[in-house]
């Protein structure tokens, strides 16, 4: 299988490995080795190139420990849940739904802890390890949790997702942009979400990186200025209805997904762009790239339209690397709600608008005879009372109760009369929706590894593009003589200050050197020969065919700085200068 | 203050700001805003130009959670505490050590509860908030703990410091460096410390951000190949000895520091220099950095010599930024035996040794009559033994116990008689000492914000080098015109294209701007007038110096991408281009 010999791979030469392995390892954590990081890094600033530098969102960077607070508003500690049944037995815990998925087959995602129960029980299900009975449903919260201070008071937990650290200083962020919608902002960092028992390697880590934008808009214009620029990308769309109908997905431009009203609006397909051509940018292939719309069930309640990027894998199908999802103002509301803050966006009308509105007109000479001393001010009190509220507790209850002062009032339909005002308003103040693309780095870089990965024959590499592979040039001497290694050494050292990260490698013969460098998909070798001596050339090969071309010293730094930044091709460096036959 | 002036810009513009705000905050948690965020990034990516990139280290990445035998193997779960002391009254918790030190003046640090316990009794000193009797000391654990999968049986840990996360797979990394010493391992990343109550901003965090190296060296060589690159830069050395003898610190040349035995080695010396070239290019003078070594008592037992770069606040006094420490083969020792794997490196020596060797030899004939049957196996299980323990043994304790297959045997030394061998060996295991750099990212970031803060007259600025600046060009119309608003737009555009991080503002008078732009920092500005209009140039304005140079446009791309990534400087495109008078 080619995840397995990807992994082993990946494990043996310094990519990924899982982490604490002397300690008998710790399931769902992996460290990124000497070349992983590399390759993590580069594609994290690719990311940040397409959406900071490009798009021109912010990046902002927010603690990874939260208190409860802030996860109480954005529902986490409530909802952050997977079903749980634990054996009476061999007292094993298990994820309910799963249970029932391989006992029953059933598909039960979405279902209440009490129906699952039901189900547990109906269909005698027993635990799948040693037989016994299975408890009652209960909900385990995959935060982890901590304690924040010395006194033991305040509980925190390590964020569920990078996205919240963004809501939370949005009046902040408002700020900083000035007030003016839209705007978006990026986080990239950890997240965590503790799994029962994580058994699919780096699929489902417990401690993983993301990297999220949250493009804040006027809820009313989802348009996309640059939409023009995407129009004719083409997508592979697996629609809900295409899903509950059990056919295919369906390729179609950018264009055709928004004007058939496939994708709810064109900022949310702008972003399956990007999403695409920075996949494409990878090296991930078209061919196992689709785009599955959230149904119903599996969207989360307050999202109006939500599609999975998804990448087809041999080891565990597809999986999902990517999520992009329009959440409405869901978050900034709920935070508004618990924090007390107004989190709302004043929009300015092009012209200020005159609005007619009902007031409230309370009937002087009825309020003295019934409320005394206390008239003035509850008619006072009334000024603040929206004429609607009044109107809907007639309606309702017959007559509206008022507080003042602590004290409470009832008032009868006859005390009151309704007029209508004229009102100037300049604007008016709303909640932004945000269109969130939100990146699994873990997940794109086991994809990114898995389908670059390429066999011919004996040789294996990775057709890593040139501007993310770890090691970008790798120096060899021919032979292993002084003259040529010190000449190679040389070279390498010059090429690390030119910030091209290079090594140098003599020991074995140099097919089993060009070997070693392919396997780890090192794009471009540098080799020193004899003719280096008499004529200051050296041959550069290119990793994808092997083959090589002569090229002056002189000329070498800036050829291959153009290659690994992606600035020039092989091909064209093959057109310039003079042709190897090997 | 300029703390104060500082942090109120940070804070305003978009740098810093206090976590979780509209929850009333979280104390030791900040966020960097969309400047803050960008400004971290290329600080960061300086330090990965400097050790990864120039030096040849790798960089690693370890998860933030640990399981709990790894921090028992290094010592933090039982030693990374303070020393905690409860009022009786009111039950405020305070650090003992600080109280004392408070109350009477005294430095404590480094003792025992139980001498605090007594210090406190003694001195009768009370609640420094209600006046109350303070209980006795106990130790306070600093790390965040945690709880690692469902059934609660994992205890975790977030890390106290990145490095660990290199030792824990070492033998990975051996293998990826092919078994040769020295070589080095960088990590970046955030690191945590529950602390009581922090009350100092941004210089006191509960999770903050590290980049360390840990370079493993033959403990027997530690000169630098390199040093003579660094032998002429001077360093500000507080000396041991100096502090002791309260006077200053002194000016050396990095040559002289080693020969005249103040460091401990060349190689930590070239990490002292590489740590003030660092901050040199961040842009923090050197007038407010010093070198200060550690007391024997505050310096960790295992460790030889170790300096922190420290740099000094108006608010907070001389603080620790960076620590360069040689921890020895404390680490790998401890993690070796907690886990049982062996993490020694073979060293070959350049050719092989013959060693005469002490080796054990039963006196055959004398085993059968005594252990009978047993008499092969005992045998046969001696051939393992060290002579030099039974040697040991004889001389303690009269005889030597051996345990062969659960039972155990009694020899005295008539029974065993001791031989030379000559043995031919190709070199020796040995635990490799790490020398560590260890940098405190959040702290560096201030130090740069406080010591690049200008005050001329009305105008404030960041004089930030131009390849650390968060935005690297504003761009302006003049006035704000249609035509010139249009042109100023597109070049805008056209930067963020060249990857150039600029902004466009056309709000108030252009003095304003240059303002507003000043304030944080943006190196250069870039003016459309009327004259761009017909002639096709702009001007670039400096921030430091308000001089302004006037430039075609078909050579600014390419200008600004020199001046801000400092491959140039405003001085020489002022000799190139014809000077604006202002």
């Amino acid at each position: 299988m080619k995840n397995d010999e990807v992994m082993n791979i990946a494990k043996k030469r310094g990519f990924l490995w899982s982490s604490f392995e002397i300690y008998s390892g710790s399931a769902g954590f992996f460290d990124y080795g000497p070349l992983g990081a590399i390759l993590k890094n580069k594609i994290m600033n690719k990311w940040r190139d397409y959406y900071v530098v490009r798009e021109g969102f912010y990046e902002i960077e927010s603690p990874t420990i939260m208190p409860e607070e802030a996860l109480k508003a954005s529902g986490h500690v409530d909802h952050f849940t997977d079903p749980m049944t634990e054996c009476k037995d061999c007292l094993e815990v298990f994820r309910a739904d799963h249970v029932i998925k391989e006992a029953a087959g059933e598909e039960v995602e979405g279902l209440e802890n009490e129906e699952l129960t039901d189900i547990l029980k109906d269909q005698q299900i027993c635990c799948p390890r040693c037989g016994g009975g299975l408890s009652k449903v209960w909900s385990y919260n995959l935060m982890f949790q901590t304690v924040i201070g010395a006194k033991g008071k305040k509980t925190g937990y390590m964020r569920p997702e990078t996205a919240q650290g963004i809501f939370i200083p949005f009046k902040r962020l408002l700020r900083f942009f000035r007030g003016k919608l839209p705007f978006g902002v990026v986080q990239m960092g950890k997240a965590y979400r503790n799994e029962i028992s994580p058994r699919q390697g780096v699929i489902r880590l417990r401690e993983f990186t993301q990297a999220e934008a949250e493009i804040f808009v006027d809820p009313r214009d989802k348009t996309h200025p640059r939409f023009a620029e995407v129009a004719d990308d083409t997508l592979t769309l697996y629609s809900r209805e295409k899903q509950v109908e059990e056919e295919g997905p369906v390729k179609l431009f950018a264009q055709q997904a928004v004007s058939e009203g496939m994708i709810s609006s064109e900022i949310l397909t702008y972003q399956l762009c990007l999403a695409k051509r920075f996949l494409d940018d990878l090296g991930i292939p078209d061919e196992v790239i689709r785009f599955r719309q959230h149904l119903p069930s599996e969207m989360a309640h307050y999202a109006i339209d939500c599609w999975d990027v998804e990448v087809e894998t041999d080891r565990y199908g597809w999986i999902e690397i990517i999520g992009i999802a329009d959440r409405t103002d869901f978050d900034l509301k709920s935070h508004s709600e618990h924090s007390k803050e107004d989190l709302r966006v004043f929009i300015e009308y092009d012209e200020p608008k005159t609005v007619r509105k009902l007031a409230v007109k309370p009937d002087m000479k009825k309020f003295g005879p019934i409320f005394k001393g206390d008239s003035p001010k509850i008619i006072k009190a009334l000024e603040d009372v929206e004429a609607s509220h009044v109107e809907k507790a007639f309606a309702d209850e017959g007559s509206f109760k008022i507080e003042v002062e602590g004290k409470d009032y009832e008032l009868s339909p006859d005390l009151i009369n309704f007029e209508e005002k004229e009102e100037i308003t300049r604007g008016e103040k709303i909640f932004p929706h945000v269109i969130e693309p939100s990146y699994g780095i873990d997940r794109i870089i086991y994809s990114v590894l898995l389908h670059t990965y390429t066999q011919e024959g004996e040789r294996t590499y990775f057709k890593l593009p040139a501007d993310i592979a770890p090691l970008e040039v790798s120096v060899f001497p021919l032979v292993n003589k002084e003259s040529l290694a010190k000449n190679a050494l040389h070279i390498k050292d010059c090429l690390r200050k030119e910030g091209i990260i290079s090594e140098y490698d003599s020991s074995g013969t140099i097919g089993r050197r060009y070997a070693r460098s392919d396997e780890i998909g090192v794009p471009f070798a540098v080799t020193v020969d004899h003719d280096t001596l008499n004529d200051d050339t050296v041959t550069i090969r290119n990793r994808d065919d092997s083959k090589q071309v002569r090229v002056p010293l002189s000329d070498v730094y800036s050829v291959l700085g153009d290659l690994v930044s992606c600035k020039t091709s092989f091909r064209d460096v093959e057109a310039e200068y003079k042709k190897v036959n090997s």
